[in-house]
């Protein structure tokens, strides 16, 4: 338990409404818990219709709902204050960890997922981090490459995108640049898995998704859409892979928001 | 997944006042979380002055807290809205359920505990059960036999008895009748489990305890201080006995909260 | 706990033989563990030369073992005596379970994941499952679809194909089959599940691959490369697809066995 | 994954005769587990005669056997080869871990439990390890007082005695000493735990318990009933005490081994 500074206080608002046609059943990843790198001081999660709702925690710890959503218009509006560091770690040189000794836990995040075709990425990989010592240098070497190569470009995608497709048409919107970073990270052993949440100052604001890798002997936080690190992270989900991370996932007729308001402000100000 | 109605929505208040020494480490249990009996629509945790705290889940699926008290005032405010049903389930009838087919996560809840020493209490439970049908009929007479015969007085007791010592006292406060239901069940073969947090309408107000038995396929409340069940229970935590369930736990020279104050509010009011 | 007879009694063998040119870390996964549908009553798991070796269980409940391979011949047999039942439960006209009311623990099962794609086999699983009632006749339809228009070749794949590819190829080995099996349930919001083990009879013998739906309260064992279920399957883990359940996972320059022995045989007889 | 020998090859042989007169649930802890200390190379586990039996994971790691044993003669035969190192682990001057950097893991080990009653022995800890370094030393110093003030003396106790109640009694079997050595730890902040196994060279030769202190980042192995740490000793089960890692449980009329066998050979001789 490392001493952290909390100085950062963050109020993040989301808000999605629906036009629901048949009843349809939710899983739901909107509550941000409380970790090693955020507080959550103050937590807001309202229905209208107030309907049942149950909560669980999932394989990845994430705290999860689930309810049906009845015929007619339904509304869910979240809104949290968060507090965390007003700087986000980076560790030049931290080093790569052998398999043989990373934690039983990160290895689930070695593996090929639905989104991150390791497995099709060892060439690209070597080539992008050909020079770099072994461990966060290599991490850092994909997300330059990433900036350069692969267009940042909101709208410019769509949930069936996966890694190998994202780095073939070059631009993609914040998960597919998470997508291949992950994919790219696990071909050379490391560990890395994806988060979604806010970020403050996004432009334009939306719930967003950046990455996390395993080096030297903890989890660091890469995001390739800005321009460089800067702090505001607020996590609500882990997980492989977009699939496990899905801020909403519905079963049935699809059914999009018909509205989603997103907002970060620092309440320090 | 039940439908459930979630009629009632309470407004929880707990704070903590400290004067801390020496710097002191603390695990909290004092934020309910979402379930199949409460929806959290609104929570706030605040600590004075503001330290790093991590969370995590425990054994029991508890949302623990913890963090190291500095030196002098310290306070931690916590309040919450919360949605839950407007009448406790009550089951007369309902089954007991052969060891053999219980779910294997409430097999924990038939062993022996520090404070539940559930090994002794057989000749009591064959005597107090005598004429009932296994299950939740056995639970019920219990908890008669509770209110018969150990008299509820806040206050009268403290934190290493056990409910094998209350028992002989045959007075105790809310945790000591817990653990005699507890231990009573357990020797019975039906799985018990302790559950702190808030009661509305509690006289006088504080923070409460009861327990739950699992009879006929799935966890049901009881509360032998009350003369009957009435709605209005907010779980904070779960577990074992009193050991498992301390709203806080601190290490090192004991130091005792100087202001506590507890308040549940119906909203609906 | 539902009574079962465990008439059957299998023994099974499995060697992997390498030539490890520099030392490489493994994950393996080949110990059978006991549950509800197996008794181990006999286990073997050498490893020559004699290296240490750690066993952790993964999020899936399987236990994996893992170890840095030597430079040099490697070799890992292992065998067990197996019991289980002298047939496979089936359950025409078992129910489908609506999406809120499956158990927490299966949720993750109804997600797209490596080389399950089910986000893109909507249309081809209401296709097939046309005239279908909601549940194990689905997937039944399913399965006899599968016979009937992806040729089960062993040999025929690789470990890069996943169900979409697969589909287009209307060829696969056992692992393809499995895969289209479960993208297609899963569509339907059925959860699906792979297994790997043995099976009794299976031509060529090998180590095998089949998969699971969860209808009617229960998962059910399904098997397209099999004219029709019989006894003799032997789980040894489970998961989300492939990815999660290799028998061996290595991490640095490939190695292929340089021998594999694969056998089961009825100690009954 | 600290590299290991197991240089040591031990045979274990446990069996236990029942004659049972009702049908009878058990739950069993008798299959040791491969992990970071042994390998379990080959196992034996059967059951006379066969019935139904269903393994499932405790909250402690643990695998565990459900089963009903019929009525008449019921017997149980477990047998293991078990590599492990040729040396216990010991490390004077291992430092003590603060409860705010502890692993979450470990955390519910810091509490008192049914036969650890670790919140009355704060007096008699602090003196015993008076002038001793925080950690590793003051375990070594615990043990030390057990063996010079508490008798080792098989047979002198039975299950309900607690380490208050042993304690005072001054004398105890091995669970005994393993319990007031927990509570002794617990008192002072140091996470312990109890384990149940084998011992080569135990006399009288019997199934084993003893404890784990957590001190300098890792679990380290006790024993107050040997005159010092030797080589041999193979776990079965972890838990807070005698009431989580019970060899078996039994639900209704008390049924005790009319035989039981316990064995352990060095199979390098």
């Amino acid at each position: 338990m490392e001493v952290r500074n909390f100085a950062m206080l963050l109020q993040t608002h989301c808000t999605l409404d629906f036009d629901i046609e048949v009843p349809t059943p939710f899983l739901l990843m909107l509550r941000p818990r409380s970790g090693a790198q955020q507080w959550v001081a103050l937590e807001e999660y309202r229905l209208e219709p107030r309907v049942p709702v149950f909560e669980y925690t999932d394989n990845y710890g994430n705290l999860c709902q689930r309810l049906v959503a009845p015929q007619g218009a339904f509304k869910i509006a979240t809104s949290a204050e968060v507090m965390t560091a007003d700087r986000v770690d980076e560790a030049p040189g931290a080093p790569f960890i052998a398999v043989q000794n990373l934690p039983d836990a990160v290895l689930d995040y070695l593996l090929p997922s639905r989104y991150c075709e390791s497995d099709r990425f060892n060439d690209m990989a070597t080539d992008i981090t050909a020079n770099c010592r072994p461990g966060y240098d290599q991490v850092a070497a994909i997300v330059s490459w990433l900036r350069d190569n692969i267009s940042y470009r909101p709208g410019s995608s769509n949930v069936a995108i996966s890694a190998a497709e994202a780095s073939s048409r070059r631009v993609g919107v914040c998960r597919d640049l998470a997508h291949i970073g992950i994919a790219l990270c696990r071909s050379l052993s490391i560990p890395a898995r994806m988060v979604v949440g806010y970020l403050y100052g996004l432009v334009p604001m939306d719930l967003h998704a950046w990455f996390e890798a395993y080096v030297g002997g903890r989890w660091y936080t890469f995001d390739a859409t800005q321009p460089k690190l800067h702090a505001g992270y607020v996590s609500v989900g882990y997980g492989r892979d977009a699939a496990d991370v899905a801020v909403y996932s519905q079963f049935g007729p699809i059914v999009y928001p018909k509205g989603q308001t997103v907002s970060v402000e620092d309440l320090r100000a």
